[in-house]
């Protein structure tokens, strides 16, 4: 399989046909004077926005409501949760300055918006029917990376989908913790991207959570990708900004708070888990064209059958496909095959004089590139059980491949091994210890990922690294 | 006309209602710590999202593609056009520092964009194939605002649906800026507001600007809002960012520019045209809800109200409507319809037991609060044609409004006098001379918005201030 092997070739070469990608297909453009900030192309921009859709969707069914915060946050806000500062403030963009007068106090660019939302739900939560407050942004957020910047993966200006809850129980945030990781598998199927879901060790959880549950995908050249995080904040923030709400007894309590985000990375995930040598591929729910028609001209008969791509395509337009035609006439059929492989669009109808005399089309899906005849009258059946076969397909690849490249072992020395071969992910058992944890990531040169979320088995044996008898299992990789 | 005296009433309170209006129906909360900072609430994030889609309709139909540029421009970016830089520098938030270290170079947060585009049409832009380029983006901008804040009608940060298009002649960029004159038209016509069209006079153009095309609408206390500009940029920007492109016959020439935007004002100006004394009214085809059931219980009644209501809004929905029906216990029909009416939703539907038995409903249009009743295998029919009617006198009521408020004057002391009673817009014959106009202001104590744009009559007589031959007709008005 030719995929395939183009899979495993990009082990080396990932980084830059991702880079590449992102300008050829027209996703982005990085070349914008300041460094860690990209430009979205009309295309990726289209792609973007039916990302957003997907999980605009997912939230809006689950009863979050849809806000938007200020960007600035007053410096002295950001203060006060004393690990989520200590966490952030490093990563700040501060605006010291309005006009040509100094600031009274620096604001941040908001990294993230728990300290934005604090003053304004404690104005607004005062009693135990306020809650549970469930809410959601999707904005433009900003840290200041001092690892090398990577268009999408690692920029300074990124999206953000973040969902912000607070409820009047610790059970209540706990099941909400559970509806956003179910949430986030929802949006991530949907992509067709596979995923781990781990929660995170102390030592790297959310600044001011109680603990942090984080998605990752692997990507071609063995390294992880975090791409999405869901928060349990307890009350840590409720204390700092002093949210309280009054019970039915009369007494009161501060609340239950979670949070959840998703990057642009969410968007990346997509373009990664499924591009290959030609390009992109997108899965059909998401691709700005779902169908591209091209028609095949043969010498005079060139108008006739431009006439006949043009009745197909707003055939299929009324029947709710995003479909356009390619009818440029100074580009070759096979230019055009190239250019919308390449942006990745899930269906291709070839329509020629013989197609119009026999009353059919021939179809090519994007990610097989296998081909097939389909007569007229059943083509919009067709389509629609292809896209569906073509999304069940992508999706269950991409689960074998993540499968295919994570590895049990109880060997320190095998582990070891498989990191320094990038084989992908490493689960190995543990004692639990914060101090060993850190230990066996220094010893495998990687980093621990956490406790899979999944499923709780207890693992038999010892600790990889101390001997210990485990109490859980850890998975470890090389991260982006 | 209860309505009409409401209206008038307005002339000293609308600034107090338009503040209490947007918390108390939910769409912003402006007490955030930062000073022209406010939080979009749910209600009022659908509003505003129903606006966005609107535009986006309406500059996607003209071949606009939307594309997202960065927020953060390099001071030297923005220095280079030396008219902009002084228009705008003292306008922006400043980031000066990153984590801990100072920047290298400043970076402003965008005013505007103009200058976030130039480096990458220097980039893009080749050959006169690559032209026109129509972009658009709906971003948050920032401005250092030194006049007194208020929520939506000045902010420090705001939402900016912005086009920025470049081309290969001066009579094409002439023929965009009526394309976006005619976009805005048609945008503000859906959202029933009355407006007026006027070329700025040439000192309050866009700085950077060959000239400036504004629309202005008229508040109910006698002060006109700008609401959307066009501007003809001529290749000011394209000499700073050098973009040029080669012509057919291989020479190079700087391309043209236009740009035009809308601010958070284009959903102001909703509330604004449309508010009475019990609360906002939307158009239908912005409003969230467009439809609210309210059942009537009657003694033990109430489940089968309930479920009637029900049974209304599923049919409703799958007929395409935004309709949602309140079946809250504890709150007694009353005070349902006082929520519904303040948050404007343009329907109510009320059903009780006397309604089932007879198989009908009870309508109320918001806009004139009328009632009539509605057989129930009519109720979708009648629905469609009610907004509708609603949608059109709404428009008609805003225009008939403001041309009420226009008035005519060759006198200088009408004009004064005019103007003092904030009575509305005064239309005055003018020279054409700048110093004479800048005296008109202050003699007036009001601003020129400029010559009308709508129609090129040649006013007869003479100069209102000066007394020299009049070359054209200039609105004054005292301005937000």
């Amino acid at each position: 399989m030719a995929k395939e092997v183009s899979r495993e070739r990009w082990r080396n070469e990932f980084g830059e046909w991702f880079r590449d990608i992102l300008i050829s297909a027209e996703i982005m453009d990085y070349r914008y004077p300041i460094k860690g900030c990209g430009v979205w192309l009309p295309y990726g921009f289209q792609i973007r926005k039916n990302v957003f859709q997907l999980i605009r969707n997912i939230l809006d069914a689950t009863g979050h409501k849809e806000a938007l915060f200020p960007l600035l946050i007053p410096e002295t806000s950001l203060a006060k949760e004393a690990e989520h500062v200590r966490g952030f403030e490093a990563q700040c963009f501060w605006v010291t300055h309005g006009g040509q007068k100094p600031l009274k106090i620096r604001y941040a660019l908001r990294p993230t918006s728990e300290t934005i939302l604090g003053p304004m739900l404690h104005l607004w939560i005062r009693a135990h029917t306020d809650l549970p407050l469930k809410l959601y942004q999707v904005v433009t957020v900003f840290r200041y990376e001092t690892k090398a910047t990577r268009p999408i993966l690692r920029m300074r200006e990124f999206d953000f989908k973040e969902a912000h809850t607070a409820h009047a129980t610790a059970e209540e945030a706990e099941a909400e913790v559970k509806e956003e990781i179910e949430n986030y598998r929802k949006f991530f199927d949907e992509l067709c991207v596979a995923y781990k879901i781990s929660r995170r060790p102390e030592w790297d959880k959310f600044a001011g959570a109680v603990y942090t549950i984080a998605f990752d995908m692997l990507c071609p050249d063995g390294r992880t990708l975090q791409i999405g995080t869901v928060h349990n904040l307890g009350q840590n923030f409720a204390k700092a900004f002093d949210v309280t709400y009054e019970k039915p007894d009369g007494t009161h309590e501060y609340v239950w708070q979670t949070c959840a985000g998703i990057s642009g990375r969410g968007i990346a995930s997509v373009l990664i888990a499924h591009g290959d040598d030609h390009g992109i591929v997108l899965p059909p729910r998401i691709a700005p064209i779902q169908i591209i028609v091209v028609p095949i001209p043969y010498k005079e008969k060139g108008e006739t059958v431009n006439k006949k791509c043009l009745e197909v395509v707003a055939k299929l337009k009324k029947a709710g496909f995003r479909a356009e035609a390619d009818t440029r006439e100074d580009v070759t059929p096979g230019a055009k095959y190239y250019h919308w492989e390449l942006r990745g669009v899930p269906i291709r109808i070839e329509i020629g004089p013989r197609d119009i005399e026999n009353n059919e089309a021939t179809l090519v899906r994007r990610d097989t590139l296998t081909r097939e005849t389909c007569k007229m009258e059943a083509l919009e059946s067709r389509l629609r059980s292809l896209m569906e076969t073509m999304t069940r397909e992508m999706r269950r690849k991409a689960w074998e491949w993540l499968e295919k490249h994570t590895f049990q072992t109880s060997s320190l020395e095998e582990a070891k091994q498989l990191i320094s071969e990038r084989a992908g992910i490493v689960e190995a058992p543990w004692c639990g210890d914060s101090e060993c944890g850190q230990q066996i990531e220094e010893a495998v040169d990687a980093r621990i990922l956490g406790v899979p979320e999944e499923t709780q088995t207890k693992p038999k044996g010892k600790c990889i690294l101390c001997g210990k008898p485990a109490k859980t299992i850890i998975r470890i990789a090389i991260t982006y």
